[in-house]
């Protein structure tokens, strides 16, 4: 047996994940660790899965309802979906086999934001929880959990959870103890403020205390987190964060911002990696992050010493990069604090510290209202997971985006949002490869020949079009606030949905 | 001259409200006192709007842009809006010949939430601001303004227009002094937590104090602040009344809640006023209000020793209980304080506290997106204020609307809202006539029959008939997140804008 379980009444539980598996039943709410490819347990999963199987194969029912940090993997998300065992998914997902099995119907999912999911938690807005199954580094003497290379909803899950599973994950380095940063937030009525006043600062204990006596099992494994490769940087994801750098050297210009100390929050992705890229090659200094999730760019800035502090809940880093963070953990602890998402994300730090969010999109309009999360208004992608906590609550909040998705079939520009995430009171800034918006101080009417010039020169004239019937409308009726055509607010998703293009 | 201008230099700045007009001039930003019909200034917008008139006919522009805390009252946009004096606006308004100049394209209107305006002035997003018009009960002797009936965002304006004119109104009873807390909170990167961890606590002074160079003139008037009052508690607003009742005893019963110490925040309006009365009778005690206006049914509450504290940026009274508070300021002030509407509204202060919203909306759709802005996607009604300051961050937070509007020809529920201002993640609960739909924890489809069970029976087989159609559409191309059918999504807004009827 490990010795990383150092607490001698939990390792007399110690069993086979098939074993623990026995203890999630059919209709269980669980509560897993991990958040993107990070932390999640890796066994208990397919054991569960298994069971579903095997249950569905005689005829009998199993599902459970699933509750992570945000997304999780293949060996997660994928082998239960894969198996008909979720019924009800929160708050964030992004495997593809999930979400098939969403937009078919099969599995009911409530998209909600990462600060909040386990606040709700805690306040049962879901109903009692039956199972945490939480990966660790390892467990201490005392029994507390080390969480691995993600904390996310841990805390929530194991407070509020009737019965608990221990994944002690020995692929995980035993030096990323110490990363985590573990707070809890007084229940109402007595909430304090949450004392964070910089990025890089510790406020609570590098591990989660437990009920030991609600553990029910411990399973050892030996599996490595599983998170996609970034892409190479690309000609418009290049030419995306040069216009990001400009609107920064602009916020300079006119000293609303400063070479030092800028704090940043970014999603995950190409293009942000490509903004990353882009940071290093700048004048600007001493740059924190106070975000959801460290990214290879993240790290990057770390190693040429651009970036001081990164503060997040979780890992999204490439293979390779994983390797090594897991290699130099002691080292980058110095530098990365791992929260729980309830304080990597909650708009009392995020609106105190001043962050300049930047976020991805799937469509804004022409007045700026964003959709992160319903393709054509119906099919979901993956989730808003923070980026309405950031976006709401930042300093300065913007999306960046490549003007076409598919070769050219879907604009990111649209006459109206299929479904809205992010309303126009909250989107500042938006930004493609053609350059960007800034409609801080507009009416919607100014923004739009901002958001225009945005679009890929193909859907330049159908947005300009709709813009001219609408106006033409407003004006004969008096409804000049936000001119529509509601007739054909929609025709780019319907083109889209009855030839596969929007054009 | 009025013994309320303590202050010498101050006194020497005494002129008329037409002489301190020319210190405003064309292209000005302007930022006034005024929250709702309260505390707003009372002679220099008459004053600025005859300058506009008389320019106007000369053939000169004269255009001004406005700043606020929120709306305020006929003698301050009415006035400037008749006379065509008002280039932009912003944050909120709601005044009838305003509103028809924004919808006609005449003035610009840019909405924001009520705890960023503020913010975004200080933080430099607007420009430079050129004149504060600041309405005071008094002037100290070292040149402190005492706030009249409103704070909303004068700190800010004062702080950083390169003029000051200040109003002192004899109408305003002198012992509102005391009432206003004066917090300001550090300019980045020195943020600090906002100590405020009861709904009654007092951290700051009971003045603003100002650069006394920049002030230009000071005028004194005499006039009441101008309110409309509540129309008599209808059926319908009893019945949501008791329904939002219902939905708090469920949540004693379920053990999120007691009747002690509920702490509310409410919007402002007639349905809200009928839910103060309904808690009037009810088990709840101890009740606490952090919110952005004290409305009569709050000083209903507290007169009746139920309500031992209320927290809120301004009043919105009727004539008659406006009268009252002005005699009997010095009793009230032990129980109500006057916060800058950035603190009032603070996503922090909301958050930590577990507030229970309640906000009025002009629509929802059957997924509970909600509209509070824009009358079928363009027709300006007031603005989102700052229902989205408190929606997204309560513990609780719940919209309340009559089922129809205009005798039945608009629906409050709809296929899908024609702007989106509240986003599904956010909307909790909403209540009608009908009953409540308690959304927490439902996926998207899972809310539909919920929400259609809330519309007015002429519309429920309307909205039925739209489910289903989408439902269809979705299963076929498997879209099943959030079924739509976009040809016919907004149906009911097209009829509306065409026969008058979304029927």
């Amino acid at each position: 047996m490990s010795d990383r379980i150092a607490n001698a009444q939990l390792r007399g539980k110690v069993m086979t994940a098939e074993e623990a598996a026995q203890f999630v039943n059919h209709g269980d709410k669980v509560g897993v660790s991990g958040f993107t490819g990070a932390g999640y347990p890796k066994a208990l999963p397919t054991a569960i899965a298994e069971r579903a199987k095997a249950a569905h194969a005689k005829g009998d029912e199993y599902m459970i309802d699933l509750f992570t940090g945000a997304s999780t993997a293949p060996d997660c998300d994928g082998v239960l979906a894969e198996a008909d065992a979720i019924r009800f998914r929160t708050p964030y997902q992004s495997d593809p086999i999930l979400r098939k099995k969403i937009n078919e119907g099969i599995t009911l999912y409530a998209d909600y934001h990462l600060s909040e999911s386990g606040l709700y938690v805690e306040q049962g807005f879901f109903g009692q929880m039956n199972v945490a199954i939480v990966e660790a580094v390892r467990i201490t003497e005392e029994g507390h959990i080390v969480p691995s290379s993600s904390v996310g909803n841990n805390v929530e899950y194991l407070d509020n959870a009737e019965k608990i599973i221990i994944e002690v994950n020995s692929w995980q380095s035993e030096e990323l103890e110490g990363m985590a940063d573990i707070y809890r937030i007084n229940k109402l009525p007595n909430r304090q403020p949450i004392p964070i006043t910089d990025a890089g600062q510790r406020i609570g204990t590098t591990y989660i205390d437990i009920d030991l006596s609600k553990v029910v099992a411990v399973v050892e494994t030996d599996a490595p987190d599983r998170n996609a490769p970034f892409s190479p940087i690309d000609e418009v994801s290049q030419a995306i964060a040069g216009h990001f750098l400009d609107f920064l050297e602009g916020e300079v210009a006119a000293g609303r911002l400063t070479y030092d100390s800028y704090t940043m929050q970014s999603g995950v992705g190409n293009v942000p990696n490509a903004v990353m890229a882009g940071l290093l090659d700048s004048k600007f200094e001493n740059i924190k992050a106070y975000t959801e999730v460290i990214q290879d760019g993240m790290v990057d800035l770390i190693d040429a010493g651009k970036m001081t502090v990164a503060s997040a809940t979780s890992f999204s880093l490439s293979p390779e990069y994983a390797e090594n963070m897991n290699r130099d953990a002691a080292k980058y602890r110095e530098t990365i604090i791992l929260r729980p998402q309830q304080i990597s994300n909650h708009p009392e730090v995020v609106r105190r510290l001043g962050l300049i969010c930047t976020n991805g999109l799937i469509e804004a309009d022409i007045y700026g209202n964003v959709n992160s999360t319903n393709v054509s208004g119906s099919r979901i992608m993956n989730g808003v997971g923070g980026s309405a906590d950031f976006t709401r609550n930042g300093f300065i909040s913007s999306f960046i985006t490549p003007s076409v998705a598919k070769g050219g079939a879907i604009s990111a520009f649209v006459p109206f949002a299929s479904h809205i995430d992010h309303t126009e009171q909250d989107v500042k800034v938006i930004i493609s490869e053609y350059g960007y918006a800034d409609l801080r101080g507009l009416a919607p009417r100014e923004r739009v020949s901002k958001i225009i010039a945005l679009a890929h020169p193909d859907y330049r004239p159908l947005l300009e079009e709709y813009y001219d019937r609408a106006l033409n409308i407003a004006k004969e009726k008096n409804i000049m606030q936000t001119p529509h055509d509601l007739a054909t607010a929609f025709s780019f998703h319907q083109r889209f949905l009855e030839t596969g293009s929007m054009k």
